[in-house]
């Protein structure tokens, strides 16, 4: 097996465009059902019909399906809603009905609305069943030796239940709400990567944000074509050569010093956790290991790492 | 007047999009043309009605106002489609009917199809009128002094007449058929800043690109209304403090080395052309300068920088 970067871009970003497939693209979307709440004119994520049919009865929310929405008719600010959608799932995962949700996280995700405000938030495992977006960050950290650059990659543990043994970034996590994705970032360099705070702070570097539209597979866990625009908000550590990385935890096996090019063949060999991969793309990017010289799917591989949502985003 | 960084991103990436407002969106894409060629049954650009209509009952193109669509009829390679186009470019010209070909380059614009194959090229001055995607390159020159940036910025000559008096990037230019952007890059570097040629090749990071969809509007020249997909790509150059930047043509009138918040505030204030604006927060962007935290639009900023198009590219 060898995949090309814009194979791993299609891993991670797989739902259709309207620019470029107009016709694919209103199929699919016209096979979901949107996921709204009362007074606000607009979706906030797309939902599979056998998802949103769980909720047809259920007291608090309403199925229409003339327009095709699953709407949350209780609560009137984000707490009441918030509270609401807690108690549906909690019933819903009671029933053993998702098997997303026996992944019960106890994280709740926040969802925005167009003017910013945070309109509610939802239980992290439930977030894919809603389709609503998700945000994150990663961090690269990498050395430079002699005018090489070598990057810093764990090897999430076997026992993960999500892409267990594959390649990873550095730092990586979930933002849950009132979190800012700086704050974020510096706990989880600490929880993930046993880096001080101190350093942390004096060194990491915020570098931009990818953003992609997955179609969740059987890696994932759980029920597969469940919808999931993502945020990562992306940053970059250049460490001292005598900072040694190391696991903090169960869930990181091991930290590997690589070049780029073992990095590269790692990528094209599947090794990476797919939405990692595409972190690792964004970086030989932005410091030029991948050009418009030697890299022939350049551009549509930078504007698929930037894809605008349906939905709106903090 | 004070710009926010999204009334930047608005004023370059004024065409709609069909993911956030599919009705505007619909109704701009109805009103237009497409341009096509013969044997591709995809569209290359999109024109305006007024623009499609001078094509009618010309030799070798066939507008059709059922599909509206504007098709090149003449040609199976690049050469020969280029020939034909050429030919009525030159003929329309001689009309004095679009103001835009007053301003004739002499130079050549590739246009590829979806196998990245160049389908044919089109004078400069006369890609607006066809809506095609046309490709640049942009390079931001820096120095580093104790830890802060500054950034070498040229003010674009009062007699240019484009955008005279604008504040620009270092290094900026359209790529003509033929050539890399690397080379592209190069060349420029010496045409307008006066830098050699082997620091150049030692020192410049290709950093990404940025993709934008404008409406033309006053300022560019020539007609109003023009749709232009554009790709920049983007470079940094980090120079040491001894290289003075300066102009080697009457294009440029002088060159500042402002601080980030000197160019920040030039921005804010209107004083950059439009899409070096652009590439400066991409900049400020990739180097921590503008952050989640201190930019409260920055996730659909990255986005729209980055956009993806309804015609093929590179």
């Amino acid at each position: 097996m060898s995949l090309t970067n814009l194979d791993l871009v299609n891993e991670c970003d797989g739902f259709p465009y309207y620019e470029t497939n107009p016709d694919v693209y209103l199929a699919r979307v016209e096979s979901y059902y949107e996921l709204c709440i009362s007074g606000y004119d607009y979706a906030l994520g797309f939902m599979l019909p056998a998802v949103a049919e769980v909720f047809r009865g259920v007291p608090h929310w309403e199925l229409d399906d003339e327009e095709q929405t699953l709407t949350l008719t209780e609560g009137n600010d984000a707490a009441s809603r918030t509270a609401a959608i807690d108690k549906t799932l909690l019933a819903v995962r009671s029933t053993g009905h998702f098997k997303v949700l026996d992944k019960w996280r106890n994280e709740m995700y926040p969802v925005y609305g167009l003017n910013k405000e945070l309109l509610f938030s939802v239980e992290r495992s439930a977030s894919p069943l809603f389709g609503v977006v998700t945000y994150g960050v990663h961090l690269t950290a990498y050395v430079k030796k002699n005018g090489e650059t070598w990057v810093w990659i764990p090897r999430r543990a076997k026992t993960k239940q999500t892409y267990g043994g594959m390649l990873d970034n550095a730092v990586a996590g979930g933002m849950a709400t009132g979190e800012t994705a700086y704050e974020s970032m510096v706990r989880e360099c600490g929880e993930e990567a046993s880096l001080s705070e101190e350093l942390v702070r004096k060194l990491v570097k915020p570098v931009g944000c990818i953003t992609y539209f997955s179609v969740r597979g059987e890696k994932a866990g759980g029920e597969t074509g469940l919808l999931q625009p993502e945020v990562e908000y992306v940053y970059d550590l250049e460490l001292p050569e005598d900072v040694i990385l190391k696991p903090n935890d169960d869930e990181v096996e091991e930290f590997y010093l690589m070049s780029v090019d073992q990095v590269k063949t790692a990528m094209a060999q599947g090794e990476f956790k797919p939405n990692c991969a595409l972190v690792m793309i964004d970086f030989f990017i932005r410091h030029g290991y991948l050009t418009a010289e030697n890299e022939k799917d350049y551009i549509e591989i930078v504007q698929r790492l930037h894809r605008r949502f349906e939905f709106p985003t903090l």
